[in-house]
């Protein structure tokens, strides 16, 4: 048995909408994780704050309710599919936990490396579709920064 | 055997002076190598340009040569010091490669990850000390970014 396989790390994998992430955690399966091994995977989904939509509307007037609400409506689904998609793939795992966060990514998955005691964050290059990144900064960089455990970047290949 | 074990990767570690990119060379081979694995650890230490130092220069004058010759005869050494340290640390390994590069590491660092075939590459998330960094901004931003293949960045726990 390795050294790795009887260390029972939890790996932390910070999972969006987009397809770089589901390739992220895809390479992570098969490069990180260990046949028969103890490590728990933890998906991890951010779910933006709200101030991220209102940046749509360019004109500085604020969405109606109906159109906030069908948003928000629009963000669980797609927490759902993503989630869903994700866990999916994990089907041969034993240690899967799901979790879901509310707010700035770049700051929520800095916290839950801390909070979830992970030993490694795993995560796409981009994230978090172009507009938001745009809005919000890189998250990857600021994880690789800011992360309190070693971070993985995962670039899907063009 | 592990998916992985059976795949032969080729890693690249990026290794500088600095304590942390030594840091992250023990923490890829406890976690990313695998017993009796395949797999190819590719040591990359990169000298950076004469131009680096001339900037230490604030005035505008360059050094005098004398100067230049010993800061190259101390660049030498710690390229040996420092390969010597890494090669150390992985002496269990079938498989090690050194490869010394020259230049600004951000791009040799990129380069080298396609040039070499590397599955992947680790770095520590500082590295090459605080006035280089300064001067050639965070080369493990730079190449979470534009290397071809996933970048893991590990930092030292403080």
């Amino acid at each position: 048995m390795s050294q790795v396989a009887a260390n029972e790390r939890r790996i932390l994998v910070a999972v969006d909408e987009g397809e770089e992430s589901i390739y992220a955690l895809s390479w992570c399966l098969k490069n990180l994780i260990f046949e028969n091994s103890k490590d728990t995977l933890i998906l991890l989904y951010v779910k933006p704050p709200r101030a991220v939509y209102s940046a749509f509307d360019g004109t500085g007037y604020l969405f109606s309710t109906d159109v906030l609400a069908s948003m928000d409506k629009y963000k669980e689904q797609m927490a759902d599919t993503v989630i869903e998609k994700a866990k999916k793939l994990c089907n041969n795992l034993q240690n899967v936990e799901i979790k879901v966060g509310h707010g700035d990514p770049r700051d929520v998955i800095c916290e839950m490396t801390q909070k979830l005691g992970a030993d490694i964050l795993v995560m796409g290059s981009h994230g978090y579709g172009l507009i938001k990144r745009a809005l919000l900064g890189s998250v990857s960089n600021h994880c690789a920064q800011n992360a309190n455990c070693p971070v993985l970047i995962v670039k899907k290949p063009t």
